[in-house]
């Protein structure tokens, strides 16, 4: 199924590039140390757009066949091991090839209801961080002293007390709002797919993060949209430069960014490239649909702006949900869907009706209360701390080829691997031990991150953990390795 | 909005007949007791099919224009008064000729929220009939004792003890399943839309009951599909000889049906009827939607069938909730989706991931300790009383040429006034009174039912429902008595 969405021209050209070069690497051409053609002299080589160029480097950089090294240009990196092309597959690993990108999402989300699994594939928090105890007395309170309210249908819009919360918050961040700009949702994906609704139409395009969240083109394919991925800067994230470029040549009808700490990089776009991006978008009249799930989930000392926060016209859309700080089976999430406000409530009179009225009453409270506030410093701290225990056991265990980033907020660690390894190869033989992760192809329709993996460090450091990240290191070291005669 | 979905050649045929014998009547050419031809006799004067034929008659009885007289045939029933053509309407009442069917149903539900309004709109028990305390303490139960699956997103089916306690019911009502069988979803119309998008894409045609719950033609619109509205027979509902004539011509991706306790005329199909049905659609490939969303909410002495019950090959998909049956706001419904179960599963998962987990929990411990049976004993009771008392005060109140339906379960009468009467001017005027009911107009895509309206008894038979009731026969009474002076 996701084979029947078109890829743009741009895709086309920026693939051939990246293909080109891989078989010059790969078959010896190009050999490591060997110096690249600049950006500029690549765009007049090739006749592509600089942004176009820049993407293929990015990719192969991304994929580890060369490195940018400052202020001289792009080098040859991936050194082919002698017997490369004839490497034996270990025997318990299966041949991906068949496999679709929609199989492997099933498969990872089949997984996660196995116990025995040490989950480092789920982008939430453990149960563990989580405020059981005063959340179960949000929920009794709010039913008893709201029986009605939450027997009877919640009106359309959502949960009043709720939604002035969810206002006092965006406030805070910035954003100009009162209870009547925002609309409860059924967690944070219903929340997109309202938005993407109210702005589109069967057949449109839509401009997407590369890598990103599976259940992003999911919900795309399922409601008949293309996609445009834009690719990532490794560390800034969004590469802008190329999104203007797409716009002078596709037509969009929206754009579905993380912004923040998005999922799988965990890459925050820096402020300058929000009000941008805002600016940019707002130029051709594009709406914004902000997926700002992990927002509130910073490492730093101050919560990073909301793209939200620069738009003047009412194009932003921001979709958020308590979903990955507080409960993520209560379901609440929400938008500020700006001008499109009408919209986005019709349909969701159309489709769900309305909210679930006792968990948006309970969660109201919890906010209410102050109770979220104290809730989310714990958080932020224990996941900062288990970020930075993740980090340093990857650098113990793991291969030193490996490349992980460093998120400043989130639940993700994005892993890249020597292009020898193939992402969905580990996740099959992880899980064979006991381990989930989430393989670097789910994040891409195309299947293209096949050297990376996603890997989520929402539990805490345990025992358990190390001897899991060990037991990875391991795995991915094995097939790097000689065969040993057994 | 509405008027974007094409209407069919067959519903343009019925039309053309319905409106020359509305002008014939009207201006006087046919009068009280003059006998039409015979519906043989049109089928051959107007080259239309038997069902056409008999769908204009039905809705021109429907309407108060004819009426049909045992083995004798079908007679002009309309006595225009003299000063009909001029006949003032009355200076409040304003012209409701601009009023889109949408804007009708936003006003609608734009005044549940009003506290001080008796509402006689809304197909819902009252909260005095609901069992709010035992529902708490499920509640509080299902967050103490299931605390890890509710904060945590539960598996995208549903919750298992849920599915299986509904699976349950579902075999005592004569369908074959096991809890693989059932997705939970959020409310009936969640269930709708996913079964919906499983069987249909945009462009295709569905059948659906005429008149029907407007939220039905509503999602149908959201989802770019065309509805061809198959009229009902008064008393026994759906009209098959219509529909299996609209088989050979029209190619339907889906039929959506309420067969039982239909909303709002209150008919069920007979068990006959309900098997010509499913034999109908498996001979031609259709699938059913089966919105089964009252079926526990009979007065007689057993559950009437579902359409699910005679399903030999897969083709029938059911839905419902406890909506109308516990806890509206608790938006836990289901389907039961035969051979689509896999692509629902994976539409669910495309867009709103999982069900809400602690209302899933409570509702599932509601039902596993019998409550739920002991509770639908009490609630089926009080609403056959309320249904009679509601009756009986209608015989009593309201003008003797006023029809009204003797429904056997639900909470809807469907109340059909003489065609000098608008039934949004009355909604208008009964508004103004603080009395809330729903006009005709909005259970059909064109607003056909004009002098129809739905009244619902959920509420127990009290003073206010007395003297609101006794307000509304006084409004329809008023513009058909000559304005007196003042």
């Amino acid at each position: 199924m996701i084979e029947q969405l078109a890829e743009s021209p741009v895709d086309f050209l920026y693939q051939q590039v990246t293909e080109r070069f891989e078989q010059l690497i790969t078959t010896g051409v190009l050999k490591t140390g060997d110096k690249l053609p600049s950006l500029r002299a690549l765009t007049q080589e090739q006749g592509i757009s600089l942004s176009t160029a820049f993407r293929a480097y990015c990719e192969l950089e991304a994929k580890g066949f060369i490195e940018a090294r400052i202020k001289s240009g792009y080098y040859v990196r991936y050194a082919p091991r002698s017997g490369a092309p004839t490497q034996p597959t270990p025997k318990p690993w299966t041949d991906p090839a068949l496999v679709s990108v929609d199989d492997m999402i099933m498969q990872v989300y089949q997984n996660l209801s196995e116990k025995d699994i040490v989950q480092l594939s789920v982008a939430a928090p453990a149960l563990e961080l989580l405020p059981e105890g005063k959340l179960n007395k949000a929920m009794a309170e709010a039913v008893r002293t709201h029986a009605a309210s939450c027997l009877n249908y919640e009106v359309i819009q959502g949960n009043q007390r709720l939604r002035t919360q969810i206002a006092r918050y965006a406030v805070a961040s910035g954003i100009t709002v009162t209870e009547e700009d925002v609309v409860t949702t059924h967690g944070c994906m219903d929340a997109l797919v309202l938005c993407l609704r109210a702005v589109t139409s069967p057949g449109d395009t839509v401009a997407i993060d590369s890598p990103t969240y599976f259940g992003i083109f999911s919900a795309l394919q399922s409601l008949g949209l293309k996609a445009l991925e834009i690719p990532h800067h490794p560390t800034t994230g969004l590469d802008l430069d190329y999104l203007e470029n797409a716009l002078q040549t596709v037509r969009l009808a929206a754009c579905l960014f993380v912004p923040t700490f998005s999922n799988p990089t965990g890459t925050c776009l820096p402020d300058a490239d929000k009000k941008r991006l805002v600016e940019l978008l707002a130029e051709h009249r594009v709406p914004l649909i902000e997926d700002d799930i992990y927002g509130e989930l910073y490492f730093g000392r101050q919560r990073p702006r909301t793209c939200k926060s620069f738009d003047q016209r009412g194009l932003v859309l921001l979709c958020s949900s308590v979903s990955k700080s507080l409960a993520p089976g209560y379901r609440v999430g929400w938008c500020l869907p700006g001008q499109y406000l009408a919209k986005v409530v019709q349909l969701k009179r159309m489709t769900t009706v309305s909210s679930t009225a006792p968990t948006q009453a309970a969660i109201g409270l919890f906010f209410e209360n102050g109770r979220y506030d104290l809730h989310l410093r714990h958080l932020r701290k224990a996941l900062h701390t288990q970020c930075l225990r993740y980090t340093q056991a990857i650098a113990e265990y793991f291969p030193p080829e490996i490349k992980v980033t460093q998120p400043q907020g989130g639940y993700a660690l994005w892993v890249q691997m020597p292009p020898t390894i193939n992402a969905y190869t580990l996740f099959r033989a992880a899980l064979r031990e006991k381990i989930g992760l989430a393989p670097g192809q789910i994040f891409s329709m195309d299947g293209r991150f096949k050297h990376h993996f996603r890997l989520c460090f929402g539990a805490p450091y345990t025992q358990s953990i190390d001897a899991s990240l060990r037991t990875l290191g391991q795995l991915i070291r094995e097939p790097m390795e000689p065969p040993t005669a057994e």
